[in-house]
C-alpha cells in the first residue's frame, strides 16, 4: 500500500461516518420521537468526537507528506484532506463535541420557542451557542477575522469583506427594481381553490422526477423546514404541504431537488471521497436556485404548470397562464425569507449577514438582537415585524450554529445568474422544452458542466469552469430586471 | 476524575455510538432508498470499526484494573464492560468490519432471493456470511465449542448442551400436546371480513398504548419483518399490515411492544450505560412473548378484543368470544415460524437450532441446507415445504449473521412461562383487568420486578429475581397443557 492509497482508504471511512452524521440529522428532522432530543444530542456529540479525532489524526499529516498524487482528482483530494485536517486540528476535541451536543439540542429549543413566539425561551440557548461559536471562530481564525473563519466552513476562500462589497454593489439595483415594481401599483395575484395534500405531493413528485431526482437513491418526506441531506447513493429531500398554498410545496420540492441533483449527479467514482459532495454551500445553492427560479419560475415552465394544475385542481383562481406566471413571481415585502420573491430574497440575506457579523464580532448582544432585527427590517422592507416567528425566530440556522452560512444563499443566487446566462447561450431552444414541462436539457447541461465534478475545483472555479466566464453579479441583476420588467410592465 | 468515572464516561460514548448503529439498522429496514444498500454497508462497517476499536481499547483494561465500584450497579457495569472488552479483543478489527459490511448487504440479497423464491441467488452470500461467522466463532471460542461462542453473544453464559437438554425435555410434551389436539379433530377457525389498513393500524396503536408503549420516546412504522430497535429515549417498533388478516398486525405490534416496553421501562439512571439495555435476547423475548401470548392471547383479553373488533370492523366471521379465542389460538402446523402458534413455535426453533449448529460445526454445507431443512420439516411437522420462502428462505437471521440467536426465542418462551406463573400468583384479579382490555397490572408487575433493572443481573438471575423461583420449562408446558386443553376440550 502506498501513502496515497492508505490516506484515501482512511478518508473513505471518515466520509462514510460523515454520511452517518448527516443521516442522524435527517432522522432528527423527520422521524425522531419528541422525547429523544437529549439522547440524540449525546449520540451526535459522540459521533462528532469520532469524526474530530479522525480528521485531526497526526497520521494524516504524515501520509500527506508522503503521498504522491497521480491524477488531478488525486491532487484535489489531497488538497481537500489537508484543508480539513488543518481546520480540525485548530479546534479542541471537547469544543467540537460540545458544539455538536448543544446545537443538536438547541434546534429543539428553538422550534418550541418559535411555535410559542417566545424569544426569552430561546435567548439563553442562543447565547450558549454563540459563545461556543465565538470560541470556535477564535481557534480557527488564528488572529484573523472571526466571521471570516466561520464563512470559510461553508464557502472556502470567501471573506466578509468580499461579500460586503458584493452586497454593496447589488443593493442599489435591487432597491431600484423594487421601487419601480411598487410604482407600477399592480395588485398582488394569488391562487385560490382547493389543493388536497395528496395531489400536491403527487404533483411535486412528478416534477421532482422531471427535474431528474432519482428515487432509487433518494426519498421524499415531510419536514417543517424542507432540506436535502446526504451524498452518494442516499440523497433524501423533504418538503412541506399547506392545503391553501400549493406553490410552497411545489417550489420547495424543486429547490431541494436542485440540491439533491447536485449530489446525485456527482461522478460515481468520487463517491465516499472528499470529491463526492458539493464543493460549497454557495455552489450548492446555485443549483437549488437555478432549478427553482430561473427554470421553474420561467414563463414557459409556469405556462406548462398552469395547465397541469388546472387538470389536477380545477379552478385555481387565476384566469390565464400570464396571470399564473405573475402570481408565481409575485413581488411583496413579506416577513419570511424562505417565502421571499427573487427581488427581496437578497435583502433578507443582507440583514442577517450584518446582524450575525455583529454578533460574532461582539458588537451586538443576543439581548439586543430582536430590536436590531425589527429596526432593520422596518428600514429595509418598510414593514413592521408583528411577532417573533415572523422576525428573528424564523430561521433554524443560529440555533444550529450556522453563523456564516446565510451569505452563501445570496452567493448562490449570483452563481445561478452566471450559470443561467451561459446555459441560455448554449441552449437556444430551452424554452420549447420548458413549455412542455421538460427541464432536462438544462439539468443535463448542469450535470455535465458542473454537478458531476463534485468538489474537484474550488467554488468560484467550479462556476467559472461550467459557465466559461467570470463570476459577476450583473448576470443575476440583468436577469431580474428583464424578468420583472416584463411581468410588471416597467 | 477517578478510573471508575473515566471508564463510565468512555463507555457512555460507546453506548451512544451503539445506539447510532442500531438506528442505521432501523433506517435500512424502514426508509432507506433501494439503491443505497452498498453505501449503507460501508457506513455500518466504518461505524463497526469505530465500535470495535473503542471496545478493544487497551485503556479499558487499565481502567478496569484501577476502578473501584461503590455500588452494586457500578460493579455490574464493570463486569459487563470487562466481558465486552474480553470478547472484542479476540476478534480482529478487519473481521468485525467485514462482518458488518457483508451482513448489511446480505440482508438485501436475502430479501430479493426470498421474493423470487431463488435459493441459488442466496447461497453464495450465505456461504460468505457463514465463513466469516465461523472465523469469528473460532476467535471467540479459543479452543472451545464454536456454536457456544456465538450463543454467548445473545445469551451470556448459555451453552448448546444446556439448550439441547432443555429442548429434549420440552419436545415430548409438545409433541404429545399436538397429537392430542390433532386427535380432537376440530376444524380450524379463522376470521373473515374486511379489515381496512388504517383501522388495523389505529387499533394496534390503541393496544400498544394500553400495553404501556410510550410514543414520546418511540414510534411505529411499517416493515416487512416487525422488529423493535433502540434503547433509552428512542425505542422504535415496526409492524406489518395484511388487509385479510388483522391478527398479524395486532399480535406483531403487541409482541414488539413487549420488547420496547423492556427498553423503555429501564431505570432512567441506567440510560446510555451497559445496564441501560435488555440483558439478553432470551430475557427480551420473554417480555415480547408474555405480552403477546400469556396476556394478549388469554381468554379474558381476547374476549375484550372480540368486542372491540366487532365495533371497528363489523362482522369478523366468528360468532362468539369463545370462537374468537379459539381462532386467535388456532393450532396448525404451518410453514412460517413467525406465524406459528404456541404449540408449534418451539418445534420451529428446534429445527433451526439443530441445522445452524451443524452449519457452524462444519457438519452441514449450505448447498445441502435446503434438503436438510425440507426433510426435517416434513418429519417434524408432517407437511411438505412448497417453496423456499416457506422454507429456509423465510427468516432474515442467517443473512444477518445471527447464528446462535434462534434458540433464545424458545428460552424466552420458557422464561415467559416462569414469569407468568409468578405474576398470576401475585395478581389474582388480573383477569378482571384483562377482560376490560387493560393489561396494566401485569405490565406494571413486569416493569417493577424485571424491566427497570435492565442488565443489572445476569439473564437467568434476572428471571429468578423477578419470579422468585427457579427457571424451569414445566411452567410453560403446564400453561400450554391447561390453555389448549380448555380450548380443544382435551
Amino acid at each position: 500500500m502506498s501513502a496515497l492509497s492508505d490516506l484515501l482508504a482512511y478518508q473513505r471511512q471518515t466520509e462514510a461516518l460523515a454520511q452517518v452524521m448527516g443521516r442522524l440529522g435527517w432522522d432528527q428532522e423527520t422521524v425522531m420521537p419528541p422525547g429523544a432530543g437529549a439522547q440524540r444530542g449525546e449520540e451526535m456529540a459522540a459521533l462528532e468526537a469520532v469524526l474530530h479525532a479522525r480528521r485531526s489524526d497526526p497520521r494524516i499529516a504524515e501520509l500527506l507528506a508522503l503521498a504522491e498524487p497521480g491524477t488531478a482528482a488525486e491532487a484535489a483530494q489531497l488538497r481537500l484532506i489537508a484543508r480539513e485536517h488543518a481546520r480540525t486540528v485548530r479546534i479542541p476535541a471537547d469544543l467540537a463535541t460540545e458544539l455538536a451536543r448543544v446545537t443538536s439540542m438547541a434546534q429543539g429549543v428553538w422550534a418550541l420557542a418559535r411555535a410559542d413566539d417566545d424569544i426569552d425561551a430561546f435567548l439563553p440557548t442562543l447565547a450558549h451557542v454563540l459563545r461556543l461559536k465565538r470560541v470556535e471562530a477564535e481557534a480557527l481564525a488564528d488572529g484573523g477575522d472571526l466571521y471570516d473563519a466561520l464563512i470559510d466552513d461553508y464557502e472556502p476562500g470567501m471573506t466578509a469583506a468580499e461579500l460586503g462589497a458584493l452586497f454593496d454593489r447589488m443593493r442599489p439595483r435591487l432597491v431600484d427594481l423594487r421601487a419601480r415594481i411598487r410604482e407600477a401599483g399592480r395588485a398582488p395575484l394569488a391562487l385560490s381553490g382547493h389543493f388536497p395534500r395528496d395531489v400536491q405531493l403527487a404533483l411535486s413528485r412528478e416534477i421532482a422526477l422531471a427535474f431528474g431526482y432519482d428515487l432509487n437513491t433518494g426519498r421524499i418526506d415531510l419536514a417543517v423546514h424542507p432540506f436535502s441531506s446526504g451524498s452518494g447513493a442516499d440523497v433524501r429531500i423533504t418538503t412541506r404541504v399547506d392545503e391553501t398554498d400549493p406553490l410552497g410545496c411545489l417550489y420547495s420540492t424543486i429547490h431541494e431537488v436542485g440540491h439533491a441533483g447536485y449530489e446525485q449527479n456527482i461522478a460515481p467514482d468520487y463517491a465516499l471521497s472528499v470529491l463526492g459532495r458539493g464543493v460549497s454551500m454557495g455552489v450548492h445553492e446555485s443549483q437549488s436556485r437555478i432549478y427553482e427560479n430561473q427554470l421553474a419560475r420561467s414563463a414557459p415552465f409556469t405556462g406548462w404548470l398552469y395547465g397541469r394544475m388546472r387538470e389536477l385542481f380545477g379552478d385555481i383562481g387565476v384566469e390565464s397562464a400570464e396571470a399564473f406566471h405573475a402570481a408565481v413571481n409575485n413581488v411583496s415585502s413579506g416577513h419570511i425569507r424562505t417565502e421571499a420573491d427573487e427581488v427581496h430574497y437578497n435583502l433578507h440575506i443582507m440583514l442577517r449577514f450584518d446582524l450575525e457579523r455583529a454578533l460574532i464580532a461582539g458588537d451586538l448582544e443576543v439581548e439586543d438582537l430582536e430590536a436590531a432585527w425589527n429596526d432593520r427590517f422596518a428600514a429595509d422592507f418598510g414593514v413592521t415585524v408583528d411577532r417573533p416567528r415572523n422576525g428573528m425566530l424564523q430561521d433554524v440556522h443560529w440555533s444550529a450554529g450556522l453563523f456564516g452560512y446565510f451569505p452563501t444563499y445570496s452567493l448562490g443566487n449570483v452563481y445561478a445568474g452566471v450559470l443561467h446566462e451561459a446555459l441560455r447561450a448554449d441552449l437556444p431552444d430551452l424554452d420549447d422544452s420548458l413549455a412542455k414541462g421538460d427541464p432536462s436539457p438544462a439539468t443535463a447541461w448542469l450535470s455535465e458542466r458542473l454537478q458531476r465534478f463534485g468538489s474537484l475545483r474550488e467554488p468560484a472555479k467550479t462556476i467559472e469552469h461550467a459557465a466559461a466566464r467570470k463570476v459577476s453579479e450583473t448576470a443575476l441583476l440583468d436577469y431580474l430586471d428583464a424578468k420583472f420588467g416584463a411581468i410588471y410592465g416597467i
